[in-house]
């Protein structure tokens, strides 16, 4: 019995109010009101069309997959469809600018639709996703005139958009990059091959606008030789018609998950050279593409939740039902009844909301980034979002992965069959952990980039809000667990932080070696830090079984995951010793 | 390029003497002369057939899987060939007595060929481990006449066997089976339908031995009205000729992985009802079929040690090979030297050696169970086999999976396509913690069943054997970390249990909320002890790079995986409330 995607619109206003208090975007004129208007009739509207359009495909999507054929891709029966109504509905770019047809919302709601999207349907919010991606993009760093010729129909959803950095020898490192772009005229001519690309070819839009990066003619090795260029699809003719471009998706993998949608091989410029135009300064194409990948990080760590939320709603679901055992009057008892999968639904629901309060923590610091009309405060939300996206994007993947395997095991053999949607949730998630970034160079961009290059200013500043949000919940009855346990992690944060800063001038490779396991670290402590914010406001309504169940939900997180900072803090404090010892041959 | 999986004929070799010590196999007469041969040409052997023979056909498996015609299941292209040259070497029962055909080798030795076999080829692996787990059953339960029936066939290879246990409405809690059995003479005809039979049906032997259990008529309701069943697919007329019994694949699973492993849907006795002969004392067909169990188990825990290596030896491969990233003088780097991907090989190939010394360790056990004449020796071999059994069986599990996701992750982008190997050890990994008795039903069986019922005195004995073999190892220069945190350890797991002793009267639920943290932490505590045996040996010959090698993941268990127990002690201390104190609805 296929059950649909059903948002969890109150766990998501929760952590929407949340995000907003704890950003200080609650704090800025006028957005208050905004927010509460959209948390409900525009959230139940997004929930609607995630449940009904997009949740009945996905396991049709899964099963068919997209396929190559010699007019391009075809995606699964029924995509194309669902794709006009989701434009019809305006939900392609929520949060993009009026100026170009979008709504201007903030992009907090944007994440919490982001989320619903991905929950229904992983493989359809990825393409969503680059388009956003293409529009923060172009805003930022396109000419006027690309930005008038593109972002309407981007905005608009009747274009969509892929991002094309990967080669086959330059992945993680994308300083070996050797497409091509040579001059000629007021556009470029690029020659080359993508591979991995997203959503690089497909049918449910006619135009496809590529971001690619390549080497301009003459410019210098290395990653200071990249510019980033726009290639459509079809391109714009004098007369406004439009016409193919030279480039193509040559062949699509075949994967473990996230089949219905095409990664694809991109062939640029077999012919006479794909016409493509400059985005940004020549060069700088790496800084500008930044702005993408952000974007895209985040949104990993808002699909990850939402696939996360899934799991947990079909592991919920069979386990109500299903009946396994018998209690002391001898009545077959539903397995929801039994102590370990009570462990199991309780740990993935803790994470789950714990991954989406953190992410939706990094939308609304972006908003504050963009909104505020105080410098110090548009810097300090800048800083702290340098520091949550690499997390949001690592932990909140890596737990997604852990939570979709406890949604295979609740399904017991079930779990293993293709048919289960809960099989698919665990196929699709572990792709959050590779792609955008593996979560070792966020673990990287974490430790040495966001927080030792940066003396740990922000780092400090966040550690300081823990302690001061854990300190808030003294008073709440059951939750000493938590606030103690936060509070001691946070010291510890700090000490092992200012000793590796210390010694980073002589120990360069030290922190690379600890870098996975301290963002583990950090992601744990993140988590009960957001538990801590959600149990205060519910203390204050406790008598409400919503609230009960949170608290409840809290003390769990306290006393189930948070242990296992310790684990962490102690392998972080063993240092390089244990990783750089071996010789290579050794490994 | 697709490798082929090599045996690591070192470490066996050091994990089948560190096994037969600690077990006290080796001090039993004659073995040790035994154990020396096996170790070079005969286990040289295995790993030839398992590189040449069972490796190159693992692909295959998973791309074409196996497939339901009218004619009976087919196995993909070239199982067929590949299992009659696996009979001619004489592969299928190495451990099964000579009276028979076997060749009469130790358990411990099969475990090595085991191990070997899943390495090479999960799916196949499977197909063996049911005939000599079926050998082991009738060897101990069934009537001489069945045995002399039965036996030869299945130890020569010529046929196989499955193991008919799980219905629809009974998995984890076969009580409410319904599968029938009417006495008809000397023989039985059943009734029924079984799911996810594994080899249910195939073409690699004429015939199949199914032992199946079911419900003799007139038997008492529950588990106590349970039987266990010989059924053929081929029966035995008066002539000795064999002709079709009432029994058939009706569907197969599409799975996840193990795809040339038919998970079959059988329907016995649509017609006339299939024809069964009693195994072992009307309604104790649970007790019988648990010696299949116990074998099939502990056939995990080897069959998750031989995937686990398999993904270290593939991850390991492309790291040497991927080139990302420069060294200072600018010449690219093999990702092998890459901090965080050593982290991740060291990691993998820790779990998997400790995962193999005590998967083989519990075999040795049931050497010494079966051949030492000394009945106070064999009681505690049992015993001990009784704790390690359920633990082997779902660490070294959950072990496969996280090391086979670790393998994933070395190999980025590619890790996720399905032609790379390391993605189908991964869909292959994840039902080792499902089928066999979830992982969760081990760890109440070790808990619950083995350790508070027994009122801890095999569990106590195994603290007091590691603390020894932890002192033995203070005069190892850099070995105080594992030597002082495994004493530890056990002191806590030691205060922790008496403790769940003491409280069991009353609070029956604490044990089992805690029982699956509990078997992670004495797991990971389990594998730290495996190391600090190899380490001991090792550190005798320290100038050897291979025994420095083993010296430095010792340490590395010690100062990366061994912490993972502060965790979990945390978790356990914290007791049921966090489980038990959410309603239902809040769940």
């Amino acid at each position: 019995m296929p059950t649909r995607y059903d948002a969890p619109l109150a766990l998501m206003r929760v952590a929407l109010a949340q995000a907003a208090r704890v950003s200080g975007l609650s704090a800025l004129p006028d957005f208050n009101e905004l927010l509460a208007e959209l948390s409900g009739t525009a959230l139940e509207g997004a929930a609607r069309v995630a449940r009904d359009v997009l949740s009945p495909l996905n396991g049709v999507g899964d099963a068919t997959g997209s396929r190559l054929t010699p007019d391009g891709v075809l995606t699964p029966a029924g995509f194309r469809d669902a794709y006009g109504l989701f434009c019809e509905g305006g939900w392609p770019a929520l949060a993009a600018p009026a100026e170009f047809g979008g709504q201007g919302l903030p992009t907090l709601f944007g994440a919490a639709a982001t989320e619903m999207w991905a929950g229904a349907n992983l493989s359809f919010a990825m393409c969503i996703e680059s388009a956003v991606g293409a529009v923060e993009t172009l805003r930022h760093h396109a000419p006027d005139g690309l930005r008038a010729s593109y972002l309407p129909q981007l905005v608009s959803g009747e274009w969509t958009a892929s991002m094309c950095l990967t080669e086959p020898q330059a992945g993680s490192d994308l300083s070996t990059l050797r497409t091509s772009a040579t001059p000629e005229g007021e556009h470029w001519r690029l020659r080359g091959r993508k591979i991995f690309i997203s959503w690089g070819d497909h049918d449910l839009s006619a135009n496809i606008v590529h971001l690619v990066l390549a080497r301009a003619a003459g410019a210098p090795a290395g990653s200071k030789g990249i510019s980033l260029f726009l290639v459509p699809k079809l391109q714009r003719n004098g007369d406004g018609s439009l016409s193919a471009n030279d480039v193509r998706a040559v062949s699509l993998e075949h994967k473990m998950g996230i089949r219905a949608s095409p990664t694809c091989v991109m062939s640029f410029g077999e012919r006479e050279g794909a016409r493509g135009w400059l985005i940004g300064p020549l060069n700088e194409g790496l800084r500008c593409m930044f702005t993408m990948m952000n974007h895209m990080r985040l949104g990993v760590g808002l699909h990850s939740t939402g696939l996360a939320q899934r799991a947990w709603q079909l592991a919920r679901e069979y386990a109500q039902e299903r009946l396994q055992g018998r209690d002391a009057a001898g009545a077959q008892r539903p397995i929801i009844e039994h102590e370990d999968v009570r462990r199991m639904l309780l740990g993935m629901k803790a994470l789950t909301h714990a991954c989406r309060c953190l992410a939706y923590t990094a939308a609304a610091l972006l908003d504050v980034a963009s909104i505020a009309t105080d410098t110090a405060l548009r810097a300090r939300a800048q800083a702290r979002l340098g520091l949550l996206t690499p997390l949001v994007k690592a932990w909140c993947s890596d737990c997604a992965v852990e939570v979709a395997s406890l949604g295979v095991q609740i399904h017991g053999g079930l779990g293993y069959i293709d048919e289960c949607e809960a099989s698919q949730i665990y196929r699709d998630a572990r792709i959050g952990p590779i792609f955008e970034g593996t979560n070792y160079i966020q673990a990287q961009d974490l430790l040495v980039r966001k927080i030792i290059r940066e003396d740990g200013t922000a780092f400090e500043e966040l550690l300081v809000q823990m302690e001061q949000d854990a300190r808030a919940l003294d008073t709440v009855a059951g939750l000493a667990s938590l606030s103690e346990g936060l509070r001691a992690e946070c010291a510890e944060l700090r000490g092992s932080t200012r000793e590796l800063i210390r010694t980073s001038g002589t120990e360069a490779q030290l922190a690379r070696c600890v870098a996975y396991p301290f963002l583990q670290w950090l992601g744990v402590v993140a988590g009960a830090w957001q538990w801590a914010l959600t149990a205060r406001e519910a203390a204050a309504t406790a008598s409400d079984p919503a609230a009960r169940a949170l608290l409840d939900c809290a003390r769990f997180y306290a006393q189930q995951l948070l242990p296992r900072a310790r684990a962490f803090a102690r392998i972080v404090a063993n240092g390089a010793d244990p990783v750089l010892a071996p010789r290579l041959g050794e490994l």
